[in-house]
């Protein structure tokens, strides 16, 4: 099976083998190869629009709440006092921003996107996404996430990397020097989050990445999410944290039912938040201290 | 596409619109066409052994575990003393057998399945899964569940309807009439447990089925778990009891994590059991009383 054939997009990958997700297309509305990785928009008629980076899926209007919410609001509500500065690392089509800046405490947001292609096809096919982009709290830098990275200490409350897979631009935000950059630019008290991938597929690539951040951080634990458009409908968070208070399972800030609501969260609750941390048996055992 | 091509088996279905899984065939092991189905066996390298009934993924030996041990489980442990007699209608692979003689307290098992020829194929292909039809615990009885059920009242003290989608065999399994079954054969105090579908892609029929089973029971409720292979990765059970006291959240028999490791659960823990119940916010909203 090619990857675009008989009205469907198929997601093959190396990084599932044996595997393969397809969606239906009604219509392709963008396609082009930026400087970086090939970018696709469809519309499927149950998922709504779907953005497609280099053949993998990365979000689509029906579930991207799953992801962005989950992203956004497990770090942030960890923090108790995320006011100066958050840092999004990836994160070009301005869904988890857009998550982050509900936070009243919240005063800033960089987010730092190597593909410039990415925030401007999003502003055109995603508006409900990109929007944050003109937010006055929201700014969009255009460069590499890990060097931007490098030049700051203790800087910022909270870093979320919002990647691709470990294979091509977003590799090196599985590295331990990533880590340790994170380490370093964080304020004390800091926290960080990552995509942490599948623990379906990729347990041994979160094995390693955990025990990576670990080198660095006292507090490390791994997260999950229900996607039904990503491998295995699940995809991980692994979160950390520069204080050894840091209990991620309970939230600093624990919103009310009428914050949930006002903020039209269609995904993310405190109970939500905390059983996300409760992982299967077999998880479980390959993943603790 | 069809379901079987170029080495793929996709699963396409009208259950499912717009969106495909498809498992890589390493070798095709049985092919036949029972008086109620199609029977598919085929083997795929990550998952392992996949049994499939009219194009519809069942199980796979790699992620059985994640609906098998809940589906057991999330009834069994919710009741206080299940020790008579537990019904379980379809359930002919005999994996959901195989995890509730693991409660020591259960005495008796009975499976009821419409085809014989699912659990003839399951103990050639999958004997860690029919291997409980040996155990003298476990009974297996080949007849229609629904019709099996109406000839009892005040018999069972746990009922787990662990069958295939509404449409084909096991539609009148998610009808008022099997309900109203359900009711009349369950001791007091009752439990009922019913494979529910998925909340990204049946809220209708969740709804619907909910509101059904209210009519005949006090306490009923939805349960989440991740099962990689079916559509969305994500698959959901239905609770009722006839008792109001019960909380299914709270299980009434709480395993020790001693007892979780002797009894080789490779997905269920009483934490897992929790959290099952916990909704994203917009299948809370929906289903909630």
């Amino acid at each position: 099976m090619n990857s675009f054939k008989d009205g469907w997009f198929s997601e093959h990958s190396t990084l599932w083998p044996g595997q393969c997700f397809s969606l239906a297309v009604s219509k392709v509305l963008h396609q082009e190869k930026s400087a970086f990785q090939d970018i696709l928009v469809f519309q499927n008629e149950q998922y709504g629009r779907v953005l497609v980076l280099d053949g993998v899926i990365q979000l689509t209007e029906k579930d991207e709440a799953s992801y962005q919410e989950m992203m956004a609001f497990l770090p942030i509500t960890s923090h108790p006092n995320p006011e100066k500065v958050v840092l999004i690392v990836g994160g070009g089509d301005g869904g988890v921003a857009r998550e982050v800046i509900k936070d009243p405490r919240v005063k800033s947001v960089t987010v730092c996107e190597i593909d410039p292609r990415v925030p401007e096809v999003c502003k055109e096919f995603f508006p409900t996404l990109s929007s944050s982009f003109s937010e006055g709290k929201v700014k969009l830098r255009v460069g590499d996430g890990s060097e931007y990275l490098a030049s700051f200490q203790d800087e910022f409350d909270v870093i979320i990397t919002d990647s691709s897979d470990p294979i091509g631009p977003a590799a090196c935000l599985f590295e331990e020097a990533y880590f340790q950059r994170l380490q370093r630019a964080l304020k004390p008290g800091g926290i960080f989050c990552s995509q942490g991938e599948s623990m379906w597929i990729h347990m041994k690539i979160i094995q390693e990445t955990m025990k990576l951040a670990r080198q660095f951080f006292p507090t490390v634990s791994y997260a999950t999410t229900n996607t039904p458009t990503y491998p295995c409908g699940q995809i991980g968070f692994l979160l950390g944290s520069k204080s050894v208070e840091t209990d991620f399972k309970t939230p600093a800030w624990k919103m009310s039912k009428g914050e949930v609501c006002a903020m039209q969260l269609k995904y993310y609750t405190p109970e939500v938040h905390a059983a996300a941390f409760v992982l299967p048996a077999f998880a479980q055992k390959l993943l603790s201290d």
